[in-house]
């Protein structure tokens, strides 16, 4: 994704401290509490400009989501997003994924979405994918057992590596799709980055993998 | 595959005994004596006309190859390219991959090959996926601890199909690649049908799944 500077952003995150989270850490085994319900909480890594984890929001009422985004200057897009729809059961976290479990407990987290993830094509870059099995490491330990990763990309290295991965580390593929956009899949809501290159003619890959208890 | 019916396929087998293992159950556990050395045997189940396995078995003289296949109209083919090429380690078996451990010993065979096997994509057909758990039983159950299977195939579904399928069972991927044939995979020795559809840009799935002890 291109980033641009933008020096307001800082200002703009911190003065919605109803939408973004400023200290997560203080947060971590009381996630309910910021929701006030006890729905599950669903987190998408790599939230980006936020359109699938709003449009997820919006049609998953009953369950929480959190969108993750390191870089700032893309989280102030998800945030606009987020101001203009009013969701109640939707945060944002501007935070590395490296931490994830500074932030969550054990079992806090019941579903993790990685949509789009860089690729890392450079194999001595590898350790930085988000489906490195030290991320899954990382997944596992803020889900309860038997949580489940639902992955989607564009990229066929990525992809076979995170096949690959899942099954390394030991969890079960629950549903593999080679070609989602001409699949039977119903309710797929779709990325900005997901919209542009499908139009291509780019398939789109979607696992989901669950850790086996 | 078109099958074309061929009267005199069941006295051509019969005569080449040295080539086709007419009664596979005395073999059991004695395969070592049928090709007079310690390698490791390798099958191919659906060996179809044969081009594949006369290709691995001139390509490996230290593996041993058995070219499994239920039509005898189809296996006669795979038994002239076998003449033709007077391979010591190359046998072929004309019977149902049902019946399997009828024919090996546990631990007997050391790799399976499934090449573009029959996709039965109906959901009803599932069980007859030669990737259905009933048979990667029978595959496990002749091969030792970690034994492998080594799949192809251009069908989409039934490659979506078998890597859950062999998730669920607990196999390990070691190898994925999406397209084959644009990927830097070395030695790939392609078949009959390969050579056909991939002329045609259909892309061909493969991947490589280890039984876990």
């Amino acid at each position: 994704m291109r980033l641009r500077h933008k020096p307001w952003a800082r200002e703009k995150i911190e003065a919605h401290p109803q939408y973004v989270i400023l200290q997560p850490e203080e947060q971590k085994g009381r996630w309910k509490e910021a929701f006030q319900n006890d729905h599950p909480i669903y987190i998408e890594v790599g939230t980006g400009k936020g359109q699938f984890v709003t449009e997820m929001a919006k049609a998953h009422p009953d369950v929480n989501f959190i969108g993750i985004e390191v870089y700032e200057s893309v989280m102030v897009t998800a945030l606009d997003r987020l101001i203009e729809a009013e969701l109640p059961n939707l945060k944002l976290l501007n935070v590395d994924a490296e931490n994830l479990t500074d932030y969550f407990e054990k079992g806090e987290v019941s579903r993790v979405y990685l949509n789009f993830s860089d690729p890392w094509p450079k194999k001595r870059h590898a350790k930085r994918r988000l489906t490195y099995k030290t991320f899954l490491k990382r997944y596992e330990d803020i889900m309860p057992a038997s949580g489940e990763i639902h992955f989607k990309t564009d990229n066929q290295g990525l992809f076979e590596f995170s096949l690959m991965s899942f099954s390394e580390y030991g969890m079960l593929l629950k549903f593999v799709s080679l070609d989602l956009h001409n699949s039977d899949f119903e309710g797929n809501i779709m990325t900005e980055y997901e919209e542009k290159f499908s139009a291509k003619g780019q398939r789109i890959y979607r696992a989901e993998a669950a850790f086996r208890s």
